[in-house]
C-alpha cells in the first residue's frame, strides 16, 4: 500500500557524473559523562568537520525507530537507505559476512558455538571453557571434512569458541530454530524447520551435529557445538538497481565489507589505516559514483568505555575528511550507524549526528559538528533510511515525482 | 511486512528492577491568549518541572498525526504506545469505561441518548429536553428490568439524557449502525449488522428499543432512546505482554482507569486528590514496574476556557512531581494526552510538551519545561506512540535490534 522511499529511488533515479561519498564513523554519537557536560564529539577538536558543517546542513538520524538500539546490520542497512525493519539480516549471515565469507543465494549461514557435553549428552558448558582461537581453528578444520550428501559444507573459525557453518545446496530454507537451549544441564535442542524447505535444512543440521559428535568425541572440553541464527541472506535489491550508482566500499573490517557486498557494492582494497583508505579512495575515484568509507574505532573505543580514546579517534576521523574534500565530491555525507556512548559501553538508541554537504544545501547557520548543533540543524531528526534520498537529490540524481 | 514499534517491544523487551513513572497532565499543552504571549504552562511557576527538564530531554508529542485532535481514548492509547489508528475504541466502550463498567470479551457496549418522539414515532427532541440526571437515572432503572432471551442486559445512567447499555452474550458482533438519525422529524433508524454476528446484535438492539418504547411510553419528554457507538472492546495486547511491565494506574476519574484497565494495568485506589494519588504511589512502589498517574484538571480548566485556573492547576501538578522524584524512579515521563488550550475551550491537535528524565538522557541544554523549550528539545517532535519505546530504552529494558 504505502510506497517506500526505496520504491521512489527505483522510479526516480537518473544518472550524471556526480560523486557521492558517505563517510561513516561507527558509533559516532555519544553522551556527556555528566548532565551539562560535553559528548566525545563535542570534546574532540574537529576543524575539518566544523568547517564542512558551516557550508552543509546538519541533522540527527534515527537508525530504526525512537528507542531502538540497532546492531551493526540494521544500522548499516538504514544508512544505505534500506528499511532495517523490512530487510532482516540473520545472525548467521552477519557472522559469515564478518569473516569475509562470500555468501551465495543457495547458502544457509549458521553461527556455531563449541560447547561441552557430559556422558549423558547434556550441556555442561555452553562455551566449552572459552577455548583459545587456535584450538577452535583446528577443530573447525576437522569439522570442515564432514560430508553430507547433496550439500557443500563449509566450517570456518571466528574467534575462541565461535565458528561459522555454511550449507550450500538447492532448496534450503532459513527458518530453523537455534539448537542452543540457552542453559546447561539439558541436551542441545533438535533443529526443526518452519516450512518444507527449512525442514530440509533442519535435517541437514541434525545430521551434521550427529557427525560432529563423532568427530569431536575426543576433543573435550569442546566435544560438541550448538547452532544459532540459522539464516539465508536477505533478498535485497542492489545499489545499482535502487540508485543507479556504481558503488565502492572502503572498509577495514570484514563485517562492514560484507554488509556493503550484501547491497551489491564492490569491495575495494582498504588496507589497514585511514591513510590506506584515503589512498584507496583516490586511486578508485574515477571508477565509481558512490563511496562508502567505514571508520571502526569510534565504536570500539565507545564499547570499551574509553571517553578519551573515543575523542582521539574522532580527531583521527576528522583528519581523514580533509583528504576526501581534496577530491571535491559533489555530496559528502558524514554520520554513524548508531551511537556508542562510552558512558554506556554499548550501542545505543540515541540519534546520530548527521552532516550533508553539497552546493545545493540550504544553509542552516551551523557553526560546528556536534550533537547539540545537529539538534538544531536544518535536516531535523530523520530516519536513517532517508539519508540516501537526500544525498541523491543533492547530487541531482533524482527526477521530479509526479507531473 | 514492516514491523510496528509494538512488535519490536514484544521482541526486544527484557526485565530488570527499574521503575518507570508516566505522569500525565490531561490536556497539558496550551496557547497564549495573544500572539507573543505565554501559554498556561509558560505562565505557571513550575520549579520541579523546570529542574527535571534541566537533567532530562524535552520534545513535543503528536498524539495521532499532525492536525488531528484526539479524544481521550486515542490520546491515551498513543501515550501507552499503541497506535491509535490501529486500535479503535468505540464510543460505547469509552462511555462504559467512563462509568467504571468492567467490560468483558462477550460484551457489546452502547451509548444511549434519551429522546422525545411524537405520536407518529418521529423524533421531536434528540436529547429529551436535556432531562436532569436524577430523572435519567430513574428511567435507566426501569430499562434495566428489560429481559431479552439469551443475553444479559445492563442499563446504567451517565449524566442527564446520556446512558450506557451493555448486552452480554455469546457471539455478538460490534458492527452495527447508530440508530440516531442526527435530525428531528423522522423516526429513529433500524439497527442493522454488517456481518452475521453483528446482525444478531442488531436484532437484540431492535428488540430492546421495542420493549423500551413500551416501558417509557408515559415518560415524556424522555419517551424513547437512540443508540450510538455500538462496539465491542478492542482486542488489545496487555502491558505485560507488550513490555513485560507489571503496571499500576493511579487515576481519580473512571474513564482513565478504564483506559488503563483496557491495556491490562492494575487499577489502584487513587483517592480523590493529588496527595491521595502520591500516597497511593508510595504505598504500591514495590509492587509494580510501571505507574501511570493521571491528573485531570489541566484539561477540565482548559475546557472551561479558564486560563488562570489552568495555570493554577498546572502548579498543583508541578507540586506532585516532587513526591514522585522522592521515590527515585529510573525513568520519569511527563506529558499530556493532547493539548487543551483554554483559548479554544476544547481539545486540540497542537503537539504536547514532553519530558523524559533518566540517567541515560542526552542533555539538550533545556532550562525549563514549556512549549517553547520543548520545541528545541533533544527528542524532537515524535508521535506519542514512541514515548514508551524511549522510556523502555532509558530503563535498559530493551535488547539490541538485530546483530
Amino acid at each position: 500500500m504505502t510506497t517506500d522511499i526505496q520504491d521512489l529511488m527505483f522510479q526516480l533515479q537518473k544518472k550524471n557524473d556526480s560523486k557521492i561519498v558517505m563517510y561513516i564513523a561507527d558509533g559516532l554519537g555519544g553522551l556527556p559523562q555528566e548532565p551539562g557536560g560535553k559528548t566525545e564529539l563535542e570534546t574532540a577538536a574537529t576543524p575539518n568537520l566544523d568547517k564542512l558543517a558551516q557550508r552543509g546542513t546538519l541533522g540527527l538520524s534515527t537508525p530504526v525507530l525512537p528507542g531502538i538500539t540497532p546492531g551493526s546490520g540494521p544500522g548499516h542497512l538504514g544508512l544505505f537507505g534500506y528499511d532495517p525493519l523490512t530487510f532482516n539480516i540473520g545472525r548467521g549471515v552477519l557472522e559469515a559476512l564478518g569473516i569475509d565469507f562470500d555468501l551465495g543465494p543457495n547458502d544457509v549461514a549458521i553461527r556455531g558455538n563449541f560447547c561441552t557435553i557430559d556422558n549423558d549428552g547434556k550441556i555442561t558448558d555452553r562455551r566449552a571453557g572459552r577455548i583459545a582461537s587456535d584450538i577452535g581453528a583446528k577443530l573447525c578444520e576437522k569439522l570442515d571434512q564432514i560430508e553430507i550428501p547433496g550439500v557443500e559444507v563449509f566450517v570456518k573459525p571466528v574467534k575462541e569458541y565461535r565458528l561459522v557453518i555454511v550449507f550450500r545446496g538447492e532448496g534450503l530454507g532459513g527458518h530453523v530454530n537455534d539448537t542452543d537451549p540457552q542453559r546447561t544441564g539439558i541436551p542441545p535442542l533438535k533443529a526443526e524447520g518452519k516450512d518444507a524447505a527449512s525442514e530440509k535444512t533442519a535435517e541437514i543440521c541434525n545430521l551434521f551435529i550427529e557427525k560432529a559428535r563423532e568427530v569431536l568425541k575426543e576433543d573435550a572440553p569442546a566435544n560438541l557445538l550448538t547452532l544459532r541464527g540459522i539464516a539465508k541472506k536477505p533478498d535485497i535489491p542492489t545499489y545499482e538497481e535502487v540508485y543507479g550508482l556504481k558503488s565502492g566500499a572502503i572498509a577495514v573490517y570484514p563485517m562492514y565489507r560484507g554488509l556493503a557486498r550484501l547491497v551489491g557494492m564492490d569491495v575495494l582494497d582498504a588496507g589497514q589505516t585511514i591513510d590506506d583508505q584515503m589512498k584507496c579512495l583516490k586511486e578508485n575515484w574515477d571508477k565509481f559514483d558512490f563511496f562508502f568509507i567505514h571508520f571502526k574505532y569510534t565504536d570500539s573505543t565507545g564499547e570499551d568505555g574509553n571517553f578519551d580514546a573515543k575523542v582521539k579517534r574522532t580527531e583521527e576521523f576528522d583528519a581523514g575528511l580533509a583528504k576526501i574534500e581534496a577530491l571535491n565530491p559533489t555530496v559528502i555525507i558524514v554520520s554513524g550507524d548508531h551511537s556508542t556512548p562510552s558512558k554506556m559501553k554499548a550501542h545505543s538508541w540515541h540519534p546520530v549526528p548527521l552532516l550533508l554537504a553539497a552546493d545545493r544545501c540550504r544553509f542552516d547557520g551551523s557553526t560546528g559538528f556536534s550533537e547539540s548543533e545537529c539538534r538544531k540543524g536544518g535536516l531535523g531528526q530523520i530516519q536513517a533510511k532517508y539519508i540516501m534520498s537526500l544525498a541523491m537529490a543533492s547530487a541531482d540524481r533524482l527526477e521530479k515525482y509526479g507531473a
